[in-house]
């Protein structure tokens, strides 16, 4: 373990960060809104402390390897979670405490958009932006990581994607490449944030909030600058915007930048993961409006009945965790199973959460070939993704990942039972956060404000390990990982 | 498809099932409890059904093939489930739907133990015992076809046992060697019924209730003849009693054959399911107990925490159903924990439920296995079950088993939903029917009479798919395999 060029690593890293304090400060200035200072202040004292861990280390030299890659992820994520509750401490308009600070802060970060705070409303704006900002952050920090760096740590199966991405990288080193097909993949980011802010202002929000909100759209954050979310809005069009572009930031982005390099759109309908996407998500629909139907809950509005059914199928099972509607009263059994649709996800390589369309793909192709051979025990079946057969170390590797992620979500629903929830409440608890989803159901409809600090404190454990796809934080807790 | 012989066997069968009612009308005569003719009845019709099965067949021939066992098992336990159905329906002491009649039927031969009946106490004693006996006679079948059949048609990953059991098991056809198979184990499995039932009695059971507890504990069913279960008879030696021989259930018959030939444990101590399984129930137990403590259950009363932690983990965790104390009022996250130990259920081979613990440990050193690859990414990790590896066919039919197990789960849990259960209770449901658990909690914690007929339909098709490891019964609803 390369220790020192880590140590340097992570100060420049919080150097780069305390930079995005710019943009909240000059909002504070423009709106008069009292927070400057404080914004200053925490650029100030994350610069410092940047400098402190960089200034000891600046002259070590080292190749970080594969190893270190786990390390190094697991910190910058953690890191820059913790330290991005200061802006959130020193606000004079927010008595929060540690605790909520940190929670938000890592919430934001890993694009889960679960939140404490209430009344955002009469909030400093600057701070509403900052908050919007962590997540559009984070959601291109997640690009880089899911499609640059785990592909090469081989996590999840994730060497799927090894072949497909932009430049080579079958290199074990951590360095080269990385920053060229990072700045691909964030030009597209970068065009999708500011398409979906100019056509948020053409559908009536004004600029703040349009651009607030684009943040937590292709970032499927779901931070909002209204405790009502997208509900203060009332406005179809303004949820069918969000709808797109969250299902753009449901994408993976190296298929974004195939589309992109080829200017066509078929490399979309030839993409195995996005057809089942599609497929899953059409399906998503019929049996939530389905549901609705059956109840008659929208009293035969068949309009009303596709608007939100199609709004909240996307947003929940992307992980945004936007809603367009006060779901409380629809029947229980579609809001959970809105709730299970954030555990397959998004596709890997994007924004989304959860365990990722292609390996619930994998998965269901595999189980179905276990079926064939029971009938033809002799026959020769490959588990196809696309037209290409999956390589058997690929498969092993999605489902030692769909098998801890299940057990973690089962461990993380009894440990909230635990603190003193209902088991409903426990298990979407452990969605919002394990799946990055952020929106709760039964008694954390309105936020998580009034869970307890434990409960705090394993959802900031969660979301963390939902978004490093589990096994890159895992490992640091085998002793295997530290042996020489 | 043979579908000629498939009918005569059939009718074989339930000529053979109708012979026995002959306990009960003995027991109706003993008691003089009214109910001789309803079974006379039972039997008369159940024999005539089965002979106009046998009789336009009675000289057709034709080996039975690997294909067409799939369809043997399943008809076997469906049938039967059904047809077990008359004599409740027959009975003059029970006024009950054809529902219910065939719901505790099937509850019964799966060993699920599931019960919408109230009132057991005031019941005839014919009709407790023919219960009893349908539990006892799910147990022979399920351990014949865990041992002798399932391998055979390579349900699950269950071809690692071709191997280990006894006779040569690499034919492809279906009827060889099984006769013999079975008789050894339900030697084995009729020693275990007697010495159950005379320590029963010993430990102060009456004659009957001793009899009747010993079928549904070796066969880990859970019927009782009583409301209260075990509570009835309020004794710690009962208990003890009923752990032991519910832990011998739940391990795998073919070990017990390898321990009986080799005259020594030995056999156990060396087998790898055996040690993981002992594991599991130990730390389950740790648990379990220090739930009871850290919420002060039993006031400090070790020797109670202690008693009914173990009681209550081995009966849950094998998938029996028991109860020896009243835990509605256990921490509910210790409940939760309980119903879930019920998904890994008992050995394969066992009468025990659930996925088996085979399964569950190599998911679990697979798990393993890619936690090493990830810091080793060039080593060579095999997945290690006792000394051998485990071959990679057998891993990826466990994992297309565990995939397909857990999908069910969650779908039946929704359905549960949409019938109007809570969350909590509709998960416990799903765990009580399919993994063959019987026992509920929450709001099914005092049986399933109260939930909705479509529920108890859903309850009786996951009592079914649990019991012939799911892929037995789902490959039917496949097109292939109607294919010629
Ligand atoms: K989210
Ligand atoms: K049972």
């Amino acid at each position: 373990m390369h220790f020192a060029v880590i140590t340097k690593v992570l100060g420049i890293l919080l150097m780069v960060f305390s930079f995005t304090m710019a943009p909240p400060v000059v909002i504070a200035y423009w709106y008069r809104d009292g927070s400057e200072l404080a914004f200053l202040s925490a650029f100030a004292v994350i610069f410092l402390l940047g400098l402190s861990l960089w200034l000891p280390m600046w002259r070590k030299r080292a190749e970080l390897q594969t190893r270190d890659g786990f390390l190094v992820v697991t910190l910058f994520w953690t890191v820059l979670g913790v330290i991005g509750c200061i802006p959130f401490l020193f606000n004079p308009a927010l008595d929060i405490s540690i605790t909520d600070a940190i929670f938000e802060s890592i919430s934001g970060l890993t694009t889960t958009g679960a939140t404490v705070l209430t009344g955002l409303d009469e909030l400093p704006r600057s701070l509403l932006f900052y908050r919007q900002q962590l997540q559009w952050l984070g959601g291109m920090g997640i690009i880089v990581l899911a499609i640059a760096i785990l592909p090469m740590l081989g996590v999840g199966g994730m060497q799927l994607y090894k072949a497909e991405t932009p430049g080579p990288m079958k290199e074990t080193k951590l360095t080269p490449r990385i920053a060229e097909t990072a700045k691909a993949l964030w030009i597209i980011y970068v065009t999708f944030t500011i398409t979906c802010a100019l056509l948020y202002r053409w559908a009536g929000m004004d600029w703040f909030d349009a651009v607030a909100h684009s943040f937590s759209t292709v970032s499927t954050g779901g931070f909002s600058t209204h405790d009502s979310s997208l509900i203060y809005f009332d406005s179809a069009l303004i949820n069918g915007i969000a709808v797109f572009f969250i299902f753009l930031g449901a994408l993976s982005f190296a298929l974004h930048f195939a589309a992109f390099r080829s200017r066509s759109l078929r490399a979309y309908v030839v993409d195995p993961e996005f057809r089942f996407f599609v497929g899953l998500i059409v399906s998503y629909i019929v049996i939530v409006a389905s549901g609705l139907w059956a109840y008659d809950h929208y009293q035969g509005n068949t309009s009303a009945t596709l608007h939100h059914a199609i709004f909240q199928v996307v947003s929940f099972s992307s992980g945004t965790g936007f809603i367009s509607t006060d779901s409380s009263d629809w029947p229980t059994y579609v809001l959970y199973f809105l709730v299970l649709t954030s555990f397959l996800g998004g596709c890997a390589g994007s924004t989304g959460g959860g365990m990722k369309i292609v390996r619930a793909a994998l998965v269901f192709h595999h189980s179905l070939r276990e079926l064939r051979r029971l009938i033809y025990p002799t026959g020769v079946f490959a588990v196809r993704f696309g037209h290409r057969a999956a390589d058997d170390r690929v498969l092993q590797a999605v489902w030692g990942f769909v098998g801890v992620y299940i057990m973690l979500s089962v461990m993380f629903t009894l440990v909230f039972i635990m603190t003193g929830m209902d088991p409903g409440t426990a298990l979407s608890t452990s969605a919002a956060s394990l799946n990055n989803l952020g929106q709760g159901i039964d008694g954390v409809a309105s936020g998580f404000g009034n869970v307890t600090d434990f409960a705090k404190w394993m959802m900031c454990f969660a979301m963390l390990l939902g978004r490093l796809e589990v096994f890159t934080m895992l490992v640091l807790f085998t002793p295997l990982f530290w042996r020489q």
